[in-house]
């Protein structure tokens, strides 16, 4: 099996292991991105070969066509009175379980809906644990199109370097799925992730940004070990 | 002369005074409300009789609208570098010069705007001066329309009695130059409306609120005494 085969393998691991924290009658807010797809796909087989019963809140427009495709019955937040687990990934958790997300867009429908869950399950690979937020990734934020030229000024003004994210299918920026833009902010570190986060999200103009402080249940990590085989860790916050 | 006219009368007074303030070459943002409407008028004629030459960023479609009728030359955010002077109304302003605005739904753009002009003039009648703020108004926030039940409940645990605001011209609830809604927030008291300018800001679906904080220059503050006079005061921050 090539390496790309082996890392998929894992990815789907993780997915069927978060899928399985589900129970009978929950509302699951649905994660976006390459390992919450297995997830989607794993609740769709248990609902059709177990029977389960739950009801999806997409955080995307991409995990919405997931979860219909897959049988997974969707909901809006004004549908349902609670959500008792979501399962998500992330792009960078650092130790204490704080998260940067937003490579895909999708950061504020996450946050909001990740934020509202009883249980809230990170799903990544190993690559994803690093010790300092913004060591690989920066912050992405996102930004209303007409303020997009002050808050990049702002941006600087408080030691980060940003950067308009540029579509590649699409001429011109990024747009999300609210119709906003993202500024991707680069930092030489992040010395307080919670001051941060609230201290972006106070700029005039930002809607929201990818730093997740205080959200994270727990992480399952995926990684590989030297024969190859897919090993999946637990850590609770 | 009628009460109503005399208060018509103070308030192009005050507008008058502020757009005075303007000098040649000035870049200024364009507030929106019932005081505002006779600065962007007294800037046009300015423009038509001295020459004076301004470039208007703004705060709203109406204020746009204004500007164009006046002659006002209207530009974007990405056009200019800076804004030199902003000049809008509120709808609390307490001892500190601290704001709250957003009855008539710009508080997002108008935030953007004053906060980045270097100077932030309020043009008020004395009706708006309240020993501390949320006596008399709600808290505007600005909610992106997914998450408007949940950010209710948010804002209910924080103590606050959300409601959202629905149209009147319009059925459903408002929608903002923005295609967001707006809960109106009432507080008992609001003890720190720097912590809680940030906190709302940091709710997950919050786009901006009305609370204004640090940004004020200084207030024109208009009232009428008891011979039906118009008299203006300024108070610096």
């Amino acid at each position: 099996m090539d390496r790309e085969e082996q890392i998929k393998r894992m990815k789907r691991q993780v997915g069927i292991d978060a899928a399985s924290m589900v129970r009978d009658g929950d509302v699951v807010g649905l994660g976006t991105g390459s390992t919450a797809v297995y997830m989607i796909e794993e609740l769709g087989r248990r609902i059709r070969e177990e029977g389960l019963r739950i009801e999806g809140i997409p955080t995307s427009y991409d995990a919405g066509v997931l979860a219909r495709r897959h049988g997974v019955p969707v909901r809006t937040l004004d549908d349902v009175e609670r959500i008792d687990i979501a399962i998500d990934g992330a792009d960078e958790v650092d130790p204490s379980n704080r998260l940067i997300k937003g490579r895909g867009g999708a950061h504020l429908r996450e946050k909001i809906i990740d934020g509202l869950a009883d249980v809230f399950v990170v799903v990544v690979d190993e690559s994803k644990l690093v010790d300092r937020l913004g060591t690989k990734c920066p912050v992405p934020v996102e930004v209303l199109p007409l303020a997009v030229n002050p808050v990049m000024k702002r941006l600087e003004r408080i030691g980060g370097v940003p950067e308009l994210r540029m579509g590649i299918r699409k001429d011109g920026p990024v747009i999300t799925d609210q119709g906003n833009m993202i500024v991707d902010v680069r930092f030489d570190y992040i010395d307080d992730p919670a001051a941060m986060e609230a201290g972006l999200n106070n700029i005039p103009g930002v809607l929201e940004n990818g730093l997740f402080v205080g959200l994270t249940s727990l992480v399952l990590v995926g990684r590989l070990d030297p024969q190859g085989q897919v090993v999946v860790t637990r850590r609770d916050t």
